[in-house]
């Protein structure tokens, strides 16, 4: 599939739902220091805003999701990546509460990012894009809610990055949410994890096609790259015991070994298949940005080494959830956390759900999941501070 | 760098050591059925064999290990990759045992493999060259052996792909071998591992210069995709304990983040760096080809599913070590192994070494593996069946 400037600026501007120019279309200052803008950022919304405001829940998306949280996504025709979370008469109730997704900053399904038109050139960013942090993400996400004119959010809700970005909302902006839900998430990027992610962004630069991060204008796109960096995160999502229960070593529609390098066993098709789907609907240059921007998360390090810092006297509630078997964001990176919170006094619940399914449980039919997000939205929508209360 | 058929070809042909041609140069059926010849195997030996022949030591390496086990490596220059292991006065003490380490089938050191010459053709294998198992890695270890005169094996030992030949070798040649180490190995690849894999031969696959396999007559090298694939594999030869606590989330050579794409952390170097060095001694075909026979690997389906029967009545001597943070070849695997050979009444012992180090700490300085290493060949070569008493 071929794409010029034209195309993908099209295939963005065309996404459905709503979007906001920030800041007046004036550029907002990074983490960096550098400057980008006009930043818009594209979101979704379900369920109705009540009359004081108190019913906003802000939903964080992951690495590759977007703000498509339900209903049929319009790039891939699938189903939302929440479905079982989001809706009326689910734990995050589109009947109770105002819900909101935005697509992050440097993403690929409307908000800014390296394939949105740099206003200085006129053509797309590409690698011209500066290098964005979770905080940034989070800062673009607070300009949103201004805009939208909501004061305080009800609760900030989200797993794995989307857990990052909850994290830093309560650090940073404490004062405007009454909760926080982090889900398979951390305070810090691993060593681990990190080696990860540059094997995929190694694997995008390697390809040809990737054209030094300019290949929109070459009416190219690194495929190959992307595709390969998917495989590799998709190992990471899962857990041993999960592949094994899923696919051991059964073959792929043949009674016996080809011996050859064609897909022999399920487990091969199955990422070949998640690594070709992935490149029909993500721009490499935005899994870049967006894996660098995981890598530098590290909130200890911003407030002194000492992570209690960063929720020194917070009002916020907090609930953390973890998976047994998620070895990319194990539960003892969430226990990190709950530890600087109760050293902070913080009012926190933390929960480690016994699952196999490794990290991408967060997204799966996890009851106890729910049960307790459920459990956890109604006690905060049930004690939270009317006006003038606080 | 570019190389030329006869340029890969005169790397091979000049590497030192002495290399024997299988079965007078005729062909040799291949566990898939296929017909490959002459097959050429390059070893290395230390030591002196003993007049009744009975201090043989056979070491299989792994997968990107080679016959230079000890000693200056000739493409490398780097010390020998079991240099802890072996020598005088080592755990396979080459004073007492006559070592034998030759370059599996489908290597790159001078054993016939993909970068080897197709008679048929007068022009390097590629792609071309037949897809190998493990078991046949083995029978050409053991024509090897019967080429050198010598019957009886005192002890095959090796750790990952290593040992799993060693417990191949056990299976299909015990009445050959006297006693077989298996050090952080498993009798079949589990899922996580075909998937990891899969990723690196995709990764190679996808590097144009690849060439569908046949990159040696256009003088090219998919030095980028094999660089990925070693990424990928290196991550899983360490542990996440032993990332960090080696790497953290240091920054390398910088005192602050660079807001960019560049390796700015410590471990992301290290990556780089291990992919690097490796594509100036390794074959990408070979890494696609051996990758496959490991895959490929499962003792259990071979005897009927039930992995006893692979060790019915077996006389050999089992050592079978696996260390605590391992997550490639886990200590599961071992006692999976450890399992079946007590059902099949084996003699066995078993350890489980506590280590920080993932895989690799089978290649790196681990006492108690060289303690218990060292303790069960000398028990071994005490208690060996003299000629004629069986």
């Amino acid at each position: 599939m071929k794409q010029t400037v034209a195309a993908v600026h099209t295939l963005q501007e065309s996404l459905p739902g709503p979007r906001a120019v920030l800041n007046d279309g004036e550029p907002i200052r990074l983490e960096s220091g550098a400057m980008l803008g006009p930043v818009t950022i594209a979101y979704q919304t379900w369920g109705e805003l009540n009359a004081d405001k108190s019913n906003v829940v802000l939903i964080c998306h992951a690495l590759t999701g977007d703000q498509y949280v339900i209903g049929s996504h319009p790039v891939t025709g699938k189903s939302g990546w929440w479905e079982l979370m989001v809706g009326p008469g689910k734990p995050i109730d589109t009947d109770r509460y105002f819900v909101i997704c935005p697509n992050c900053l440097g993403g690929c399904m409307g908000t800014t990012g390296p394939a949105a038109v740099d206003p200085e050139t006129g053509e797309l960013y590409g690698l011209s894009f500066p290098v964005i942090t979770i905080r940034d993400m989070v800062e673009v996400q607070r300009m949103l809610l201004d805009e939208l004119g909501i004061g305080r959010i009800m609760c900030v809700i989200g797993g794995s990055m989307g857990a990052m970005q909850v994290l830093a909302w309560a650090a940073f902006h404490g004062d405007r949410i009454d909760s926080a839900v982090s889900i398979a998430g951390a305070a810090r990027h691993s060593a681990q994890n990190i080696a990860f992610h540059e094997v995929g962004r190694q694997a995008i630069m390697a390809d040809p096609d990737w054209c030094g991060g300019f290949y929109y204008k070459q009416g190219k796109r690194p495929e190959a790259g992307l595709s390969v960096a998917r495989m590799a995160a998709h190992i990471t999502y899962l857990s041993e015991p999960a592949l094994w229960s899923k696919f051991g070593r059964s073959l792929q529609d043949r009674a016996s070994k080809s011996y050859g390098f064609d897909a022999d066993f399920q487990v091969e098709s199955y990422l070949r298949y998640q690594g070709a789907s992935f490149v029909d609907r993500f721009d490499a240059n935005a899994y870049l940005y967006i894996t660098r921007a995981m890598d530098y998360f590290d909130l200890e390090v911003e407030f002194d080494r000492d992570l209690a810092r960063a929720y020194h006297e917070t009002d916020v509630r907090f609930l953390l959830v973890s998976f047994t078997s998620d070895w990319l964001f194990p539960t003892s990176e969430s226990k990190e956390v709950v530890r600087a919170l109760n050293r902070a006094a913080a009012n926190v619940s933390f929960v480690e759900i016994e699952s196999e399914r490794g990290h991408d449980a967060f997204l799966l039919d996890e009851p106890e999941l729910f049960e307790i997000v459920d459990g956890f939205l109604g006690s905060v929508a049930r004690h939270r501070p009317r006006d003038g209360e606080q």
